[in-house]
């Protein structure tokens, strides 16, 4: 097939929440020497694949992931069901509402949440729970609906690319059916187009009609080295820009960037306490540390989210 | 995001290697009222999701699997650098080029010269084998190169739904790395939008540099009631149109049309010994027998290749 060359050009201003400076300059400069026929750094359309993560990268995740949130009021809106859940400490917690009593059971205190309030239900119910949570639930801090809990600047640059022939993948640690459900209204992003940790999934008899059922057991973590595994299995492609905000992202900008002819990695630096939340090597959540030591001499672009961004979330 | 609801029309013929009957109409019918805005039956751009089955549905699979023979070939031109590839009856099968050595073990003969030809490499060298196979490598009957022998009036249709606003997606039981190499110059479907089997794959340091290889372990395999789940796994949508040629799509084409609203599924029955090979119940490879028994009362489109194709490799 004929690759598409041509170029996508516009009057409107480029990443108008960006602030000038050298961050935005170094993405602007990569997108034009990319995409401009007859650059030596011209790279065909098909080839012009960006994968972003989510948590952190294109919404926020403090004081921790929101899905955890929808996770934690699922299972306590379903206790009275659930009788059973009482006989589990860290099911338990999360019907008190103890964050710390589910986060100090580390990975598997969120994985067994995870399991009671994404499993035992088709695909469709699952996609409609989370709707309907996201339609009411609000932040505890900012009393922000969580969907509007993204980031302008980051939403502006996922359209930029697009517009100059970039196909935009979300490549998340967190769960992939989770963000199917908003991740097209928040980021023009389509399902088919989303990377994510899945559970098993089955196709069964549901109430007389053929359904996938979540089922509780883990399929893929899409972290660390399993973001370019997942990057692999699910695009079949060495992506030419990546973005993430944590060390857990250190693997797909590594996999990313070292790839051939011209590549940008992106890392999101939580600068930002006023508007949004400061944090790097100390969080749990987000932890940001090699990444921060290796990226500048790696020509990792760090984005300082509070002097490189004029706003953080949409007005 | 705002739905794209503009139609895409053309004057050119459509589906023109498609001879004019009831299947032909069936499928421009189906297209016709999905995509005009203002009918009961249209269905926004976003949700257009088509899936097709690729061996004997998009191209050739007789006399045995294309991808088996690029196995064989591999194995026997790596054998002398593998002596102990003689010690496996399976691989001396290949190595000998006695393909009911291989098929007589059934399906775990074939796996065992899927990994012995797939893994312990890198997914770059495993692309680059297939790419320069299917420069030289010729079908043993008709002389032609593998990716020549592909169906012109599947092309067509391909073509025809992408220019009317849907996403098509491969969903193969073959190997989804085998298919990406060159499923997008064959039928203009990008890597990214091809489901299949799958062997594991890690994050590995090669030469240097970072990279995946390719493990020899089974990660998923993409038939039956797999199909569904690959298709919930990889999409997270339940397409509206589903294309396939044997019992092991019977499970995709079910999932597809029970869902609500408009459906369309399609099975190509080889009926053409002539122009290609004739087979339905009795073959092992492609084996249809269920499909034909409740395709027609489940309202699919059952192709009949001898009377609905006025032409079946492109000229
Ligand atoms: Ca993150
Ligand atoms: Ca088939």
């Amino acid at each position: 097939a004929p690759e598409a060359q041509k170029e996508v050009k516009s009057d409107e201003p480029k990443l108008p929440s960006w602030n000038e400076g050298e961050n935005k300059n170094a993405i602007l400069d990569f997108v034009e020497k990319t995409t401009t026929v007859g650059s030596s750094d011209f790279v065909p359309e098909k080839d012009r694949i960006a994968v972003f993560d989510n948590d952190g990268c294109l919404w926020s995740e403090q004081p921790f992931y929101f899905q955890l949130a929808y996770a934690i009021d699922y299972v306590k809106k379903e206790a009275p069901n659930h009788p059973e859940w009482n006989d589990s400490p860290v099911l338990k917690s999360a019907i008190d509402g103890d964050i710390n009593g589910i986060l100090s059971k580390g990975e598997h205190g969120i994985i067994e949440v995870v399991m009671a309030s994404h499993t035992g239900m088709t695909a469709e119910e699952f996609s409609q729970n989370v709707k309907d949570w996201l339609a009411t639930a609000k932040h505890p801090e900012t009393g922000m609906a969580y969907n509007q809990m993204i980031y302008q600047p980051m939403v502006e640059l996922l359209s930029y690319l697009r517009a100059n022939g970039f196909k935009t993948f979300i490549v998340s640690g967190g769960g992939i059916d989770f963000l199917r459900v908003w991740a097209e209204e928040a980021y023009g992003i389509p399902p088919y187009q989303v990377i994510g940790s899945s559970i098993k999934a089955q196709y069964e008899e549901v109430d007389g009609k053929k359904a996938i059922v979540k089922t509780p057991e883990l399929n893929f973590i899409d972290d660390k080295e399993g973001k370019p595994v997942g990057i692999h299995q699910h695009i079949g492609m060495r992506p030419i820009i990546a973005a993430g905000n944590s060390d857990g992202d250190y693997q797909m900008l590594e996999y990313t960037t070292q790839g051939s002819g011209p590549r940008l990695g992106i890392l999101i630096h939580h600068t930002d306490s006023e508007r949004e939340f400061a944090y790097d090597s100390l969080s749990p959540i987000g932890n940001l540390k090699k990444g921060l030591i290796d990226g500048p001499s790696l020509g990792w672009v760090i984005v300082d989210m509070a002097k490189d961004w004029s706003q953080v979330y949409p007005k």
